[in-house]
């Protein structure tokens, strides 16, 4: 393998500076923005390399680019990734513009950086310092780069109930993952669910003067009556059935959990809280955060917001909720569940649209790509990773584990990447050592 | 009269042209946008006339535009005005530039122009025609143009307090008003008071991907359970003390409240809602409308609030809260108990900030101003006026009445004028019969 890192590490700048161009380009989903672009983009990389690419539209939906290339073993490995990204807001946040790649004190930051397109291109390079050095890959590798995660791939299933012949593959790597809160490599063989939802709620048909709050029904105040019922401040989610299913970790996910670091200290000092929620310490802090589901406002709006005072008696009122579920658990479900809390509870007058439905998913523990992952990234990076059986996050997982895939994560991000938040970034170190990561991975899997 | 009536109709196009000139200059307190600007052209407008005119600075707050030009009786009238107007938001909502007086159908539209730059103008125009028609006033005339009405007058306090000599006077009209919805000329003698406060709540230091709500405190669920402990969903107020010394309108007052038109169907079908507050009707709505006070949501703020999904755990999340407070209410005991309340409940570690306070205010039914307003009402505009013992608007009337000024206020807008909100406008017809109405004032209660 040193021949192929030495070829990585010759040509780091042109990767960053390729890096750079595809972060460089917005591909906000959640606003349809630079979808097309970055497609063709991706593909004509991906065809330089010698992937054969393909652009494979979705109906209603942002198409997935396909690669495939043939290899010397019989075996497939699937990398799932996404181009798409979140939205840049709060824009006045950023130290650099979200969507200018700049590089400060050994990081890059652009929104996207860390999730995905950092990990797309550390696959495709991997994947081409193989070909340059080797000619040919040990293994087949196909690479499905989906444009609608982050708004919770709501035509994925489509896309992959019709393509099952083209998915066949023996194992996949998932988008990425971040070092952890001491710096080792993480491999997580699983994802929480997602009910995305948006409530509203509509009062008088304009703004009124606020001296009318006396007889006009209120949006504002309605919503957060509603949004009180859902939870108690003892984070107890309040819609009936709700933890239905709901486990606690087997044997073998618990020896797991011993292992994985949350240094509670310094995570506390960093964000700058007093406390983790209901001041949880240690193992049970651990387990919460990977086995409970969560029903968060992501977004709240109504009425005036600006500077100072504006006495105005809002025309209507918005609420983001998102519930991260865990397995057992059905974003559709859920989401019935929560219509018929609210209407229970009075409320049947809020609009509830459902933004986003992805269900949980775990690989078990022990399967051939976990072992791979783990033993390559303790060869690159030198430390014991940590495996979770679980990842908080979430994504579409599923569908792909469903086909019969066993699915581990391999990723260039850290805990100070800031994804999904203003000022998002990946290290540079950690970005060479990632495509190296993949491409040990590519060798070992391979045979 | 007619002389002067007559000088009014002829210029009524230039009082127009006037009148956009004033309100296509922004003058929005909240922001502190155009404060200067407003005040030199009003002085120079003022003095244009033959009005004495100085702009009277106030450390720390937007200096008063003060006017006075003596007449032939000893009595004085003053005339309370604000140059100041609302932040014109959300713009996008607006069918022209708040700030490029369009007229549309006999209505000019701008922000400000109801609230309250169209009184302004009408107040110097009747002045002017006087001025023109006959030299001299019928009585002495003081002008007070304050910049800081719209964010609660917050010192205008200390300027009545240090100008007590300057403010003398037999008697004020207040700044302005509508006709009602059966088109009636309306009079008001009083005004609610306001204690306008921001509570703000803090989170983690930087927005969070929302997988870490398991152990992240989500600041947007704080202020929602903190939000819901003011105000059950009967509007029942819940801060304790908060409705002491709260009470039943007088028998007198009791009399004018049977006259006063709340057109039910009509502001529902205008409004498009349903149902008033608590279902109410009649003299009921009435009186919950003028006598009760009121805990408002004016604005709600937290993470993403943009198209589709983003899945933030927000790091801090706002609310704007408005009290409308009737008479015996003190905003500032109002404040200190909202803070007390939020301990005792255990928020404390929410900010609460006091950004307007205003104390309530009545002049008795049955005063010498309030009858010539009534009586010259109902002659320029050939309807009965309507009397209301208090309007359930706030102002810093409290500050003059405390000076032994009799009050009632006399206006140019109507029940669609959008006050606070988008598309504010006035009827033309209304601005040059309020002209009129001033004019017949001065020669009323002038001898």
């Amino acid at each position: 393998m040193e021949q192929i890192f030495g070829y990585i590490d010759q040509n780091a700048d042109r990767f960053i500076k390729e890096l750079s161009e595809l972060v460089n380009q917005p591909t906000i989903s959640a606003q349809q923005v630079g979808i097309e672009e970055t497609a063709e983009l991706l593909k004509a990389r991906m065809t330089r390399v010698g992937i054969k690419t393909r652009i494979i539209p979705i109906e209603g939906g942002n198409p997935v680019v396909y690669g495939e290339i043939e290899g010397e073993g019989s075996k497939t490995l699937m990398f799932y990734d996404h181009y798409d990204v979140q939205p840049p807001e709060p824009i006045e946040e950023w130290e650099s513009d979200p969507f200018n790649a700049k590089i400060r004190n050994g990081k890059i930051y652009a929104r996207g950086v860390s999730d995905n397109k950092g990990n797309i291109v550390a696959r495709i390079k991997a994947v081409e310092a193989f070909l340059k050095v080797r000619r040919k890959l040990p293994l087949n590798v196909k690479f499905v780069i989906e444009g609608e995660e982050e708004i919770g791939s709501p035509n994925l299933a489509r896309f992959v109930e019709q393509n099952k012949e083209l998915l066949k593959a023996d194992a996949c790597i998932w988008e990425g993952g971040p070092k952890d809160w001491l710096d080792c490599p993480t491999v997580y063989l699983g994802l929480k669910g997602l009910c995305y939802v948006e409530l509203g709620v509509k009062g008088a048909k304009k703004d009124q003067h606020s001296s009318m709050a006396t007889i006009i029904p209120n949006p504002a105040w309605r919503l957060v009556h509603a949004l009180d019922t859902l939870k108690d401040d003892r984070e107890n989610i309040l819609i009936k059935g709700f933890y239905e299913g709901v486990e606690e970790p087997t044997r073998e996910e618990e020896k797991l959990l011993g292992k994985i670091h949350l240094p509670e200290e310094k995570i506390k000092t960093e964000l700058e809280i007093k406390d983790f929620l209901l001041e949880l310490k240690g193992l049970d802090l651990v387990k919460r955060h990977l086995y409970q589901p969560t029903c968060t406002i992501c977004g709240l709006g109504a009425g005036y917001q600006g500077k100072g005072a504006k006495t105005v008696l809002p025309r209507e009122a918005k609420a983001k909720v998102g519930f991260r579920l865990v397995p057992n658990q059905n974003p559709f479900d859920i989401f019935k569940k929560l219509k018929k809390h609210l209407k229970n509870k009075g409320y049947s007058d809020i609009e509830v649209k459902l933004l986003g439905a992805e269900e949980p998913s775990k690989t078990p523990v022990g399967s051939e790509i976990a072992n791979v992952v783990r033993d390559t990234a303790k060869e690159i990076y030198g430390k014991d990773p940590v495996v979770y059986p679980i990842n908080p996050g979430s994504g579409p997982m599923h569908l792909f584990q469903k086909l019969g895939l066993s699915i581990a994560s391999a990723g260039v991000g850290w805990t100070g990447s800031n994804g999904h938040a203003p000022n998002e970034n990946i290290r540079i170190g950690d970005f060479i050592e990632g495509i190296k990561h993949v491409a040990l991975i590519l060798q070992k899997f391979g045979p």
